[in-house]
């Protein structure tokens, strides 16, 4: 029973095997490797971008902060949801990695920010010239941190503001694959035709051991993006391993299918908890993530059983004399298997 | 009619002839002018600080940035109210000194923090350990960005909150000696007995050409202080031409002089506009500043009367049908004139 | 013949059976995994440190730029050899770390520095107080960049240099052990003993697909280091991969059986060029790179032959009319094969 | 006998009598009084660039960081000479200003850069692509720090070898007078037409008390100027004080006439102490100081006469048995007479 997050899975057997693989003689470091020349190749095809320059990290906050340096200016302003992973999660790293941009939080439900909300912050910014910081560029996250999904159509709306004022959009996209199989619509539909400049593609949360792409689909800013990877210590010597594990992930749709089987599984996990007397949803479950409330018997006996996640928001606690509701963070991923979530469902109900 | 801003006045003559008198034979630079002994005498006398390390600067975003830097590292969260000026008009100094730390905003009715949205907001922070930004500093603005002011006991009870966590306060005082004059209490009540640990000491908008002073009550950091003025380009080299101005300011009670004359200005103009039917106070007028609102035709009239002043907050427009009423900040300096705020209020009124 | 670096070398099977091994069921994520636990306590004992924290990175320049910034404050010089890796291969990572701060090169052959020309180096910093830099760390790295080694005396007479003016000293060891073998001692001896404060344990060069350690032998900047990695980008979720590659490293003393063959294949391979005619070691061969120099008609039937490697410095040139002398580097991993040496000695030797 | 350094001199009376002149009435802060009109003219007319971008502030580092940091990126290397002011006396401000470029050092004869020094560090840059800093650009003193000048065909021959790479070209003219009276040229000969793209052009030690105005010709980096230097803390709010110094003195000739006498000064010193047996220049006198050695009994009896110089470098040491030379720093400003100056002379001659 275990809802902790979709980052203490394994990995399939796959990516394992590709690894193997790929342990053979010599290879060029540092990206040379002839094993990223057949994974740029896979993503630009997955994402209809022949230009698209494509590199692999390690970490998602890798991928975002060296995203953010390289298209927002040290003076800028970030636009993002008042619970964004670059706000709550990364102890400031965007603000190091820019060199002192500023974080603008945007309110919205569900961990989603509204065009409305955007266009005022957008409005309020450089309202004083150079007293202020100047606006700088959007990053929205999908899905997003309450397991709540952007459409294309709403992420375009959102990029349309930015540009409205000439500013780049990026995507964190952690979860970037939960969210694509949710809305159903192409990986070039959620992105650049949304109007999105760069992606942080996420795989570790969905079944690697670490690597993140990051797709710049205006490739002008490569190079620099090359630089700051360096300069930030993430660019891999061994580099073969990371290309290794992309490569199987966007073989045979491994990255659809396990994004696939993670949704399902929230699906399943969301629709037990919500048919609890009692509890209730506090999110729409549309990803991997479902955010519940229950009473706080029902936390009792899950955690009697075993069962591993989160109090969501964190102040709230286990002890406490009565029966009230307590909202609970429960992540699924690729390998959840449907006893698991019987069993949490069933300890949770009593 | 000008209330355009405390920076737009000249400077008394007693300050001129301190530079004058200032100007023979040769003196030491980089602050080891014979001056800057008089005046570190001085500053430590006035707030009772006989250890206190003191450091003059030009500007009063270098002494803001410069104090943060010194007290809080580049994954701390630095607490202040929304409209600081260290979050509104400094163009992400703070961000850039610190090495990218985050600007925590706390609400509060006439740009005051109270100890309850400081302590929830202290709470909040560090929740999830290193994922996190840590708890830095507490930073308020006396008198605040509203021409309010925080007393003694409000002082204290902020920095109450941060001590409980062992975080040094700063205050930006660019206009502290408003504040002062206006609590009544001494300079030393104003900050260390009230748990300040380093003062912006402003200078510059009560009457200086370009001066205001680092107060930093516990030296220990006094010598970080220095490296990074020097790192950041502010350590003068003719650093006499700071010296005096600051020693003429705490010569003969000018700088409460100063002070005195201009909040009694704007209590002047308080009283004359808040009389004017139509007019009321956005902001309790506690030291040089006037918050006011009044119809548009009077705004009409006051501008075609000469006056200087913005509309406050920067998104409203003298263009319009109707005679809704326009908020406005109104800004007394130790110049302002009775004759000036007679004919202002003679303007509004109509 | 593959001797272009010992990162395009692949990994032993023991490594990747480790990453199977750990691939089973939930681990928690960050560095909180069972497995780090162990790895915990073998670097301890490896070390004789039993205090020591120890933290997990995937890339060298990650584990020597967070070690500098931890220990090193934004106005800090850092000695090290004017070829070391952080000054010519980093791409100013280590400025960019430490928020600025400045790499003071010190000459010497071999790449190794002497204690003379650190004390000359540390006597002129800081010559004009706050005008200049300040003194701030000592790097060395072990084995050098041009494949020699420091033994613990000559480790402890540079790190007393430091001492005398009480900085703190770090190694950059992404070779750790192919020097530690070289000079036949122990992990404490070449370490804390002889006065290093923090070790950047090199695991990618010897073997393993992306880990290095770093060894904080005085805990009490552990928690900055935390927050550092974290910034940085360098905090893993699936820690539990790293974790695994570590603890196989230091089982069955892989690692220093690694390096024990990477040695003895340079150690064959110098053997062998320098007992040809008209070839030369341009440094001793101490650890697991060679550096000759032999005419270019040699060069030109090794890579005829499919030999891989680097001139070395890079300005030379493989075109040219005559049989000038050209250097080369030739580094070994622990699958460089006796074959592939005999294979190269034969074709330079023609 | 005052030779410690220009900016130990008061200012001339012209200076203080326009700051007096400029304390009338209000002024808009920030840059736009209309003082600084006058002064934006008045440098674009001294230097033939009509397009020029010009803007005050108040202390060389800061003109200079501001300038590097504006034209080189954080990736960047700057070129300089060894003993330049930006690599010696600045705490390593453009390291921080830049985000943590890096300073490559040239030697050179009496501080000065050759072109072949500067042309074999270019080519040595970058040479292992990503992994290295990259070519940013270069700064080159005027005066320079060992009292000598760069004639504008000099200037020209090194700038020319970064225009080769596309670079960038910064003049330190902390002391630009000095050079350009003693050069005997115009200030755009000196500057554009020799390929200058930005110029520190100092005032502070050449008569003001604390002005250096920063000329970017080509103006297209003039915004992200204005936000670097409001981030800086450098953008004064009672501007109209730094106008009337930069006015004043570009008026009359006052720069020249100052820079002229300092200079002359130095003529006169230079001359006297080299006719004393015994003593010799240490570096040709070119522009207001004198770099002389003469024996120990000198240095006794100038200091004994009164005389503030420094022994240069600083390692020298007063105390000693013998007669050695040592060698010392004579720094003549505006307001040097010949009576100190023969009074120096006389008293090393003794």
């Amino acid at each position: 029973m275990e809802f902790a997050s979709d980052n203490t899975s394994p990995v399939p057997p796959q990516v394992l095997a590709a690894l193997t693989a790929a342990n053979t003689g010599a290879q060029m470091p540092y990206g040379n490797d002839t094993v990223m020349e057949a994974v740029r190749a896979r993503v630009r095809a997955v994402f209809e971008a022949p230009e698209a320059a494509v590199y692999l990290v390690a970490t998602g906050t890798a991928a975002n902060v060296l995203s953010l340096a390289t298209f927002c200016p040290p003076w800028g302003a970030i636009y993002c949801h008042r619970v964004a992973h670059i706000e709550e999660d990364e102890c400031g790293a965007p603000e190091f990695y820019t060199g002192g941009s500023k974080l603008v939080l945007i309110d919205g439900d569900h961990a989603k920010m509204t065009p409305e909300g955007l266009r005022r912050a957008l409005g309020f910014t450089a309202r004083a010239g150079v007293h202020n910081v100047q606006r700088g560029m959007l990053s929205l996250t999908n899905s997003t941190e309450n397991g709540t999904i952007y459409t294309p159509a709403e992420v375009a709306a959102l990029t349309a503001e930015a540009k409205a004022y000439g500013l780049p959009s990026h995507m964190d996209g952690a979860r970037f694959t939960n969210a694509l199989v949710s809305a159903g619509c192409s990986a070039a539909e959620m992105t650049w035709k949304a109007g999105i400049d760069v992606l942080s593609f996420g795989g570790t949360k969905n079944g690697l051991l670490g690597v993140e792409a990051v797709v710049i689909f205006d490739p002008t800013k490569a190079w620099e993006f090359e630089l700051r990877r360096k300069r930030g210590g993430h660019l891999f010597s061994k580099h073969r391993y990371l290309s290794a594990q992309m490569l199987a992930y966007l073989t045979d749709d491994l990255w659809l299918e396990n994004a696939r089987r993670a949704n399902a599984a929230a699906a399943r996990l969301s629709k037990g908890i919500a048919a609890i007397p009692g509890a209730s949803l506090v999110h729409p479950t549309q990803a991997n993530a479902v955010f519940a409330a229950w009473p706080r018997s029902g936390h009792i006996r899950a955690q009697a059983a075993g069962a591993h996640y989160y109090l969501w928001p964190g102040d709230q606690s286990m002890e406490g004399p009565g029966e009230e509701s307590l909202a609970a963070r429960l992540v699924c991923s690729w390998s959840t298997t449907d006893a698991e979530i019987d069993a949490m469902v069933a300890a949770v109900r009593g």
